[in-house]
């Protein structure tokens, strides 16, 4: 369950309004690394966490101050579209040509859908959408996907701190960088964390004594002149499992050919009859062989009993 | 410039078709950690690479071997479906409950639609859509996203690789977990080889002189009684920068409030007048201001002109 | 800024665990009229309301109890999805037909994307996204949008009742009814304030007096033998202006026919000539003229002074 | 069936071409509330409604009318759109900087794609989707959207109407203004004949004797210090039902904490054990005991059989 | 302007209900390429055809006709619905394994969601949306996409044919094979008449002096061994232009590789330096150079005047 | 299996960076008929063609080389954004109204979210989905696409062609003009090579002898005063099957009017009871009718064996 407190967790007060900056502040806001994925990644793997305690509080603290961020930006927005161009201006933009360009270069929606406030939207205005936040319940995979974040999310906060001059905005960008900042270590100690709870090596590796061997240490190159065999990624020893990587011509490693087969003829899918007649869909795999032999030993059964009578 | 060859980079034979395990199998061609995200996700990342030599070399290899993948699983796919249902079966599933399961479990749009193929789409018929790709120009940042899908990939390839008994399904997708296992590493070494070129410090830190300094290692609680703060994120020394990492109750930190301010009165939104009148939007910010400025000093340098006839 | 405590709002206690109705309640998780709408909607509201005070801080109380509610539901289907099939069972299933119509409903993400989690989708596994709220600053308008949202998502919670016989998913949804009983209620009366408080007379009517007046108290029929008329919206006076309501059949009502211009020849449309000759792209409407103007009238300022030589 | 004609319902006539007026009238096209939306809306209502006479016919013939809508703004669009910009201008924009703010600010989707056309978009070019409409065959429902999509749909035509000074495109939006204003109340109306005609008493409250009763008619606060208690919600009597309205802090309603049970081991989910051991997914809820039932009595029928032999 | 009669086009009149087959048929209604697609496709190229006469009327004789085809779709998907599992029925589907079956198959949202009606999205809940449609103005580029449309259209109609044996819903579908028959052939002889009519000759060849000559009529090929070269594409004569068509291997044509430019050093993009160094966003290409000139220009006239004085 | 070279298939070097231009060059990549999407669709119907040889190689060829145009237009993408405005400049912006216009119009992800990269996404800032590609496995229907996909992809490329006049840009887009030239008779020569060696007469006609026969060769007309009928496809004969095609008035063809049935009673739909009871959900069509058979036959076979005991 949650609270509210009225007051923001760190100020958002821009010295002037900016329409034009807004639209570019939209990024932060609803873009695939904006607060709402933050926000709703952390919520969505805290109350899904497995582990309680130290792991599942700390998701959902941070998944909790995201909520706030998202109130920080949206009221940021609020500020930056007050007074924000409304009206009609063709004459007034003929006269003053930097005008029309601000009405070229804001958001429309800004005006037209929100009456002056921020869209849940990114800054060319696709609407946010779950696709964007990921929650497997594997903490291995969720931190290295919330370093990602993190990481991703900062570089674009660093981006728009540069596309203003306004010591308002810039103040509370600060405050979100250096969170940004912490939040990649906090996962990246979340991971060290994890290896000495002995909950992972560090790579998922579920399966692992199934996997083929030679493709689990090998960099294939598929360019004539590659230079990729010279990083270290293509020399010395496997982080886990202690193998020398080796370098390797990409080339077929099996003897199959990219042929699918006879298609079913109630398809109407183009065929010369090369690889044979198509089955029609009368059966469905494994299931049905399945089935249909427990039927008919049920059938078995229930027929000699009839020749009893 | 691509080219391509017949054969497959490894094999995709399956012993027997299986329809409902096809239906399965589409996450890990389409999902968002399937074969076409880190296929396109490598090739725009590699075409994009500002750093020639083994870094882009690196990730335009994988990305060419990734397109090849997505060929296996197509070729997979259309093999299972070989034969599913696709007639008028409502006699034969009432007499055989196990075929109804199928045609209620398989996904139509592989008769309907493919004929029997795969689809560009997740397990749950979700078309998809580059939202789940980044491609951000910053190596570090991209490599994490990268070590990320794969732990996601590998972990849902392992899921999948339960949900079948098929030799030759378990034969390719052992191909595709060895894969995974050595491709997390490929990009963690990346990473330290960015390290090790003098790229980066492992943590996304532009404008590091800038950022607020108490939150950029401090770890805020949002829950009473929380235990995130007993874990190794909230002790000890931050990785990059060498601070204390705090712990604080999550507080207000400025003297703000989330009030949005008076609207302009064109966008009819519902308002007290409590903050003053608002203004309409015949202002754009900063911009008109700098330019109403300069084209007042032009006026005046065009004035005193005409005075001079 | 938020807080959070790790008790539910209400309790999520399932008596057994089901996975198929798991997959029935993602609508009321994730669908367009689940509680990841009411969720973000309310936030967006309230974090964007100009009137501060009662209506704001209500919006927010509701906004802040949504986060709480969307959280119930992730942990109710946790619950649900206990030991959900993961498993090769192709020949349980063969044996045990049941089995196989599980696997068949069941949703298949939960296995291969949550590991036994909710998914911030709708039960046809659609993400979602924020084209579903709408925070247009009319509180008027968006008190409207409210009362909608919270009937029809009252409407799917009775209908998803009726799919299971747990006692405890049925006590839990009984609060959810409850909820949506009293919310329908609440938007109703925040409308009925707002009328009290003179913001508005219960219609959306801004430029009152500059709409058409006859459109705007008659009903059009399209339909030979339409019944339409015979509705108190056909009879009887408008519920704002006290007009009588009037009847016409649709008619046009102007003199316009949907004919296109002539097109731009550089965009290579298909046209006969026969409205003339296209216009190439070389003005961009009433800017450009007003801008014209003012250059040629800078211009004529700036030669004379050349002639003054 | 539908028949046409080639006269539009009202005139769609503009005084002059204006390509960024045209770019912002996109969102009345095919924005969450443009045309396109009520136009589908209420046609897909009306197909499904299931009270012959007056409400389906109703509903039909507003549908319709809205058909009519959409080639109204197609036609206006294709107007506003002649002479757009569509060849390199550089030179131009450079000499005439009005015409490069048209260039940055028009919707070069109207050049490229559609030469010279309406979008079947919004303002920001997101293709129109049917997750903005909803037919759920229960009228009030249904009617509490439809009120809220013509009251929404109305505040945005009348900021787009402040964005034009063309009488001909202000006099096809006072036409729509009108209808707006009409249709707001046609709804209305039609859920006072619904209560009337005895379907509803206005609130959607099926299964209304088994939802819980304090919360049915509580205003919970999350907020400290909220003046939300101080609105028509918090007080008096409800709108059905004649409860007193109460007040309360949001707090636990049950002895329920948010966590989720152990994970199936199948699913790699990270766990430490504390919640005892996770079920592997050989059982799908309910259903299964069922069968397995089932099955075992007709194994026991059967195996007796196989005795008398 | 549109009119509607109460009556079918065509009968729709399932001898049953199935809702197993309503799910499938929904592919048909909101798929890429059901009626939804060509309804509205038509509607806006005909409201947007710039050519009166024959071609606009035919374009919207067929849009206003497929209204009524969705109308129909609706119609039979209502009735396939009757009675449609909406309840609790783990013991039931215990005893029954075929309606476990039924359960699993059928699209919850036709109970949760519609109450028992059509959606529009596609068979796999995916909503409708309008980039399924082209509109560009170009009537051989349109006819071309709506004879690709009907024959993916009755393709599928097919298919779906197969998987029903219900009189009345195959009588239907008879119904609609023939158009999509009728209407294949009506989009190939419309451009046989845009032909005779003199608007094209078959091939869209805008800039047709301006493209380069060789790779308008060679066959590339990039696969070893491939038998591509053996089919009528690869030899003869050019369907326009006369040319004999070419076989060459896939292979550089130019000079140029894969190497993007410095980065903007303000966008911290992973970079060595070995291209020089990265430009910052001073520049926006030649629209800035020239409008450069142009202000140096006003000044060095204003100036001078100032001098006069 | 795919190899990579550097070398690019032609040349992408434009004489100058142009950020405005770029901003649509995005609909040439990643919108409806991009790059990408020809990529993907011939990628998809190569790996699923079931005709090996000539047709399967033919469209292998054509998908490889397809991934060589989007890395072309990724690489011009990249030099046209070469020092694209990044920083803030409402300084600059309001001394220059030309800088204010670019930072209005260009695409702010191309800073924010790549770096000076191109986006897979249109120029409206979309992203590309899968629902643009189709791949139903028969060659005349997607032959049928893949035409008209090149010519609304080569009209695209025209309509952008005109809005440059950068040599380089020119250059490389009279190749890519080429190419969709000769891709146009590419595929309209594979539908004769279809004809030719017995695949299909051209039209889609599966299921031909049961499709209803005057719907099949008539055109109807919805429009008063239509002239659509004077077309030829309105005249002369049809193209398979030899009818003489006819015009008949749209008019309805059956008996059947838009009623839905009476619905179930557990949905809370609005009904009056006018058309009987409605049926809850405890049916499911066809399906259990006869599973009820089944087993009910089952049941009487096993009841009479203990009568025996």
């Amino acid at each position: 369950m949650f609270q509210h407190t009225k007051q923001l967790q760190y100020n958002a007060k821009p010295e002037r309004p900016d329409a034009l900056f807004a639209a570019k502040l939209q990024e932060l806001v609803g873009g695939q690394f904006g607060e709402m994925t933050v926000m709703m990644q952390y919520l969505w793997q805290g109350w899904n966490c497995r582990v309680p305690g130290k792991y599942k509080d700390m998701i959902l603290d941070i998944g909790t101050e995201e909520i706030g961020h998202v109130e920080m930006l949206c009221t940021m927005m609020a500020r930056l579209l007050e007074g924000a161009p409304s009206e009609t201006q063709a004459q007034a933009a003929a006269a003053n040509p930097a005008l029309a360009a601000v009405l070229g270069g804001q958001n429309v929606q800004h005006a037209i859908v929100t009456g002056g406030s921020a869209l849940p939207r990114d800054s060319q205005g696709v609407p946010w959408n779950s696709g964007y936040i990921v929650n497997s319940g594997n903490l291995l995979c969720d931190f290295r996907s919330n370093v990602a974040a993190e990481a991703q999310s900062r570089l674009m906060t660093s981006r728009v701190y540069n596309m203003t001059d306004d010591p308002g905005v810039k103040d509370m960008l600060q405050f979100n960088l250096a969170r940004d900042t912490y939040h990649q270590q906090q996962w990246l100690l979340g991971i060290e964390q994890l290896i000495e709870d002995g909950f992972t090596d560090g790579i998922e590796d579920s399966h692992a004594d199934e996997e083929k061997t030679e493709p689990g240490h090998t960099f294939y190159t598929f360019t004539e002149g590659s230079k990729g065999p010279e990083g270290r990624w293509a020399q010395g020893t496997t982080l886990i499992g202690d193998h020398q990587i080796e370098v390797a011509p990409g080339a077929p490693l099996g003897d199959d050919v990219n042929q699918a087969p006879a298609p079913n003829p109630l398809h109407y899918v183009t065929y010369d009859g090369s690889m044979g007649e198509g089955k029609p869909g009368t059966a469905g795999g494994a299931y049905l062989q399945g089935a249909e032999n427990l039927l008919s030993k049920a059938k078995e059964a229930l027929t000699p009993d009839k020749d009893d009578d």
